[in-house]
């Protein structure tokens, strides 16, 4: 078990987190709470684009710890899957440009289409993504997503897949993230994580709501759900990892009250429970 | 890839895949559509109790596949862990009553106690509950469930995890269960049901309606969502399973149409996706 976390210094907020705020009213609200990291999702790119953005973020002293969200490879045309990668290619640029070291990839499925070829084709996605970050000096970071999100959104689904996939691609600047709501779950989880080791590029955390009301939507803070958050924090920081520990919660219901005040309950639920 | 299906002949429904039915209505409905295997529900025994089931489905011919479900051992106190013990004995007498070999076991979770916990719990249960399935000539089956309902359902979420679980047991009484709806997303699955082999001892499909609405009660018709049933089905029957097919919708939107209709569109699903 990690022991309890004592101040914000590893803090770091999700943008979709605070989804109602521009990127402009994020850089301002978590400097006000004195969140010193943040994790930018291309949304918040989008409407002054990723150099302003940089300039932004460079501005604001705040560290920045990962763009999401890349991935999204598999695709029923190699025309599709041209396009998946260049715009994983231009995740990889934006991040260079926002200082961002990594690109956390959602992979990516198709209904329909056979997982074993979905995951092929996220392999050579990857692959083909590979000399590219290098080049920037980017990370990629394969994020195994909950298995109810098998049907559109991850064909990868459990850490020791990824763990898997690594071993496959065999590129130092490939590793993964481990989000405690997609894994917490899992009998293997302790075993895979210490697997990852040091390949393990970034830590999420958030809750699960029980009930769950809605499969994407739903997400809330630490200690208002069921996820043995700090024991997991705890089998990721034995592998040596000190790395942020970012909040992304994904809740029409938290969007939907005051934003400053939810950074705040989120700094009390994130010393209490994580 | 399972050769396609060319008659009825392993078709099994589960009753609460026609839930506004009762076990009268099942019965008659199923006999008159052709269908020679049924699953029963408990809540379907409640109203007339097990002994009168067991003589209705004795004199209709049908053959009972199984009692669904027993399991949910999982408790905080061990006041409850023993009534749960008690009932899933009491459902094991009931098996006998109706004929069914075999009592599938939905393992049970506490949101908010140890996975690691909840799982002991599960394997202590199951081992308690063995002289008297034994005694009763009735199997028990580990039907592990999604890893969505790893908060309050089953502790016991992939076929890998319910196949450990059966090498800790070590007893010829209890097996394990394939329903893909569960385990469809599973890059392990392939091997796991290898492993499994001659312990699986029932073969539950349905399909992941693309998008899922609800969590518990939006399965679909086979053929409608994204599931692979048949390489699935080729899979188990590899393994020298023989036994039936067993349809298990749970669905708010079927349940709200005429049923008869809907067994009429289940056995069109079943020959075309199954």
């Amino acid at each position: 078990m990690a022991t309890s976390l004592v101040d914000y210094s590893r803090l770091c907020l999700h943008t979709i987190t605070t989804k109602p705020w521009s990127l402009a009213q994020c850089i301002e609200g978590y400097t006000k709470a004195g969140v010193p990291g943040i994790t930018i999702w291309r949304m918040h790119l989008d409407p002054q684009g990723a150099k302003e953005s940089g300039k932004m973020l460079r501005d604001s002293g705040l560290t920045v710890v990962s763009l999401a969200r890349g991935g999204f490879f598999p695709a029923t045309t190699a025309a599709e899957r041209r396009q998946a990668i260049d715009d994983n290619k231009r995740a990889i640029e934006e991040a260079a440009e926002i200082g961002a070291p990594l690109v956390v990839l959602v992979c990516g499925a198709v209904p329909g289409m056979p997982l074993a070829e979905a995951r092929r084709q996220i392999a050579d996605g990857i692959g083909s993504c590979i000399p590219d970050a290098e080049a920037a000096g980017v990370k990629l970071s394969i994020e195994p997503l909950h298995p109810m999100y098998a049907d559109t959104r991850s064909a990868v689904n459990t850490l020791r897949q990824a763990n898997d996939m690594l071993s496959e691609i065999g590129s130092p600047t490939v590793g993964v993230t481990v989000d405690v709501y997609h894994v917490w779950w899992d009998p293997e989880l302790d075993r895979e994580i210490q697997r990852a080791g040091e390949r393990i590029l970034s830590f999420h955390i958030s809750d699960w709501r029980v009930p769950t009301r809605d499969m994407l939507n739903d997400r809330t803070l630490m200690g208002e759900g069921c996820i043995n958050i700090r024991e997991i924090r705890g089998w990721v920081e034995s592998t040596g990892f000190e790395g942020f520990n970012e909040v992304e919660i994904f809740s029409h219901e938290w969007w939907a009250t005051d934003q400053a005040q939810f950074v705040e309950k989120i700094k009390k639920a994130y010393l209490e429970y994580s």
